[in-house]
């Protein structure tokens, strides 16, 4: 059927036709339709919307997003049809009844996700599907090769070429700000593409934007890597290996955490920038996503062999993820707490001991360093000031600027100091609560907000010390993020009666 | 957050905001907001879009089926938050780990669904879920009394109710448009609730709607049922078990019919009409549902048990579903067929048989037959006219014209002979593939479209003799469906060679 377009401004995925059109094609509200570019040869699946005022009949209304991929304009004449159901629906249906999907049905699945002919409910059952009928090693090679080869790559004329990733879960791991330029000041090629926060306080792509622009094309990253050895860029502006954070979007309700897509998810994105060396930090502890350090070695194992099935040396470092690294969470006060890093501070030990180890393994892993002389190679990096040197680069080739210092960046005007209940140890802190606090403080979309712990685990505190502080750029939130400790109450000093009403703890 | 209502004629659930005030809240495009009607006490759960020219800043657009609920008028103010996660999250997520929901949880999941306040996309996790890691007959009574207890119910003063229910996959099973009446005739209740076809050619409420208005609430159902009978209503438009309608969309991509959901989806509807004995249909052979009679007796089993947790008598036949009941397959067809045969025909053999078959197994247990003369006394209803008169009470009271008679009902204009190209034997008609030729030719929303089957299986043709006829309203429709069945080739002739070119067969 022809209809004339009429652009609508709804940042949606769709179509809305005219109740009498719909009924002539036989189409419901929630039906899938194919509408047709014909002068550029472009096709695309949308979901119906119905109307009988909004839209004349002979006109059909084309929301953003679908519009992004069809590229029609105002009074343009498309074609429309019923379309058929994608033919990677039988490969889900076939993962739901616990049978394995070879190479070409991966990659029908996943090309389909890129392509959007998947609906989002049709992409939670493959997402379901596999968390419940777990993923094989094959299955979880398939999965990450077809998420390669439907997005950009990156082939770097020299190599080595040195990736990181750290599975997550900890608050506070800002390691990437310092790991990243120490292995880029060596002459070591590092294309770094990271997340933004989905459940946590800020993901490493959160916190560069504090300091320099983040969202690059692929080749981009390449000619910004190539130039000055580096990059901390957001993977989602790169194109690279899409079909895995419309994957994340799905699995973020549940909070699950699938082995094999998140196997894939982050081997993808290591194979599709060329990397050839790789270090993946896994902490382990309580209240992060990986509890015992067996389970930690199981994935390590998990995460060797997949690379080694697609060419990559992979060494994993299993960390302690009891409590946050450094003492800051949320974007401004960990940039602030990196960049002093940078500049020379030798605190927070946390967070100088890992990033030195970590960037020591990939320096000894690149022959850059002996084995068991990498951190120490790391640390003189750092206190030379070369890594700073390296980072200033960084954001300067990203488009920030390279003059920005650690007492520049400033959390939010409003604060609020939480007090130790008793004197006593510090004997828990509760990483998500932590987090969950930040979230309401406004962190990550307020850069300002977030939380400064004045006291760790096993530190020795005073009644009424404070042992940590909540920040926020808005007012409200800061009351809504106090209202959320109180009942959270992420920090415990032995010697706290936990059966107390709990404001009375926050005095 | 104070906005000002717009309210906007799209067929679909979701508000739209500025970007400027989506910013100012924090919520993306895909986030849930709760919308608030403060004067009339009304809070519902909406998935934001966001505009930048549509909408301006202070205003929220309220889509048509949000205000289905919401009840706002254009420049009503009203409160805007961001929505936590429903409760029922947590239980989904427990299904998807392969533990078992107890009643509360199950209760909370099904109110979610039926208030909307779960995601199509975490209902399809939920769907899916619930079929790989298969629910047990506790968790399948939990979800059955949650179906019941979030819809509407029938109260009748005075028992039994009878009712019955076919499990679906043969074309043409057009048998509760004489079974109803030959139950209702003999003073027995039977408020028959029935669905519309999702993947069918004809569901028995699209049949019913030719003759007569199917739209009803619970209350008018209980109403006509106590005035006349029986009713043959959609069951969609009662608000019995609304849940189901739900569910049932999310499994449709996937043609998944998960034991467990099945058999709740069924006996909620029973239980909701209160029924007292049940009769279910169970169509055995292969392209249907239950492909032996093991599976079949298995099935059976678990509905009579789970009909004696909720207090019903139920009884099961399993059914021969190798091929149509009757001749005609798609609305008009089918429904002219059932009134000849109220009117008096003796054929076809299958649709009568089957009929006072099961119409005689609910006689029985109603005790108004003794056992073994069940179907004789149905087939005397039938033929004394009793039955007749009864369906005209029906339709009249559903709004219809009682006066109708088989003859006014015609199929479509548009019509295709399809020959035999052989002599020989019919030795197979393939279900699914009549389905698809009957839907492509526009069945079930063109009423006139359909197959007329003149060969039955165990038939003997000579070649070149009409096999079936393909009915259509629109002529596209027609070549569309005449092209499907080349394809398909449904209907196979003893001798016919298999491996000629298909567009042979059609001559």
């Amino acid at each position: 059927m022809k209809l004339s377009v009429r652009l609508m401004d709804i940042t949606s995925r769709g179509v809305l036709l005219n109740r009498a059109d719909a009924r002539f094609m036989g189409v419901l509200d929630g039906d899938r339709v194919q509408v047709i570019n014909e002068s550029r040869g472009i096709a695309v699946p949308a979901v119906v919307d119905t109307t009988s005022s909004l839209i004349n009949q002979g006109t059909i209304g084309i929301y953003r997003l679908t519009n992004d991929r069809l590229m029609v304009a105002d009074d343009d004449t498309i074609e429309v049809r019923e379309a058929p159901p994608p033919a990677s629906i039988a490969h889900i249906k076939k993962k739901m009844d616990g049978m394995r999907l070879n190479k070409a049905e991966m990659l029908e699945v996943i090309s389909d996700v890129v392509n959007e002919d998947l609906s989002p409910m049709e992409l939670t059952a493959f997402v379901t599907a596999s968390y419940i009928n777990e993923l094989d090693m094959d299955e979880i090679e398939h999965l990450t090769r077809a998420m390669v080869e439907t997005g950009d790559q990156l082939h770097f004329s020299s190599h080595p070429i040195v990736d990181k990733h750290s599975i997550g879960g900890v608050p506070g791991n800002k390691i990437s700000l310092l790991i990243v330029p120490i292995i880029a000041s060596t002459g070591l090629k590092i294309p770094k593409t990271s997340s933004r926060a989905i459940t946590g306080a800020g993901g490493t792509a959160d916190l560069m934007e504090v300091i320099a622009p983040v969202e690059f094309s692929a080749s981009e990253v390449q000619q910004m890597t190539e130039k000055v050895g580096g990059t901390i860029v957001w993977g989602g502006a790169t194109n690279i290996a899409p079909a895995d954070d419309r994957i994340i979007l799905v699995e973020y309700p549940f909070k699950i955490d699938a082995r094999g897509q998140m196997l894939a998810s982050v081997m993808a994105k290591k194979a599709a920038v060329g990397a050839d060396l790789v270090v993946i930090d896994i902490p382990v502890g309580e209240n992060t996503k990986v509890t015992t350090a067996q389970e930690g070695r199981k994935l390590a194992r998990d995460f060797i062999e997949l690379g080694e099935r697609l060419g990559m040396n992979v060494q994993c470092a299993l960390t302690y993820g009891e409590s946050p690294v450094g003492h800051s969470i949320g974007p401004n006060l960990e940039v602030k707490e990196a960049l002093a890093v940078l500049e020379g501070a030798r605190e927070p030990n946390s967070l100088v001991q890992k990033s030195v180890s970590i960037a020591g393994i990939a320096l000894e892993m690149a022959g850059k360093a002996a084995r068991g002389a990498g951190a120490d190679l790391a640390q003189d990096l750092l206190s030379s000031g070369k890594a700073l040197e390296t980072m200033k680069a960084i954001i300067e080739v990203q488009g920030g600027d390279p003059a920005v210092t650690s007492a520049d960046i400033l959390p939010g005007d409003h604060s609020f100091d939480v007090h130790a209940p008793e004197t006593g140890y510090v004997i828990n802190l509760n990483n998500r609560a932590l987090i969950t606090i930040a979230r309401a403080a406004g962190a990550p979309s307020d850069n300002g907000a977030g939380i400064y712990l004045h006291a760790k685990k096993g530190s020795r505190v005073q009644k009424g010390d404070p042992i940590f502080t909540i920040y926020a750029e808005k007012g409200w939130r800061l009351e809504k993020a106090i209202e959320v400790g109180r009942r959270l109450m992420p920090v415990v000093v032995e010697g706290m009666l936990l059966d107390r009403i709990p404001s009375e703890h926050w005095a």
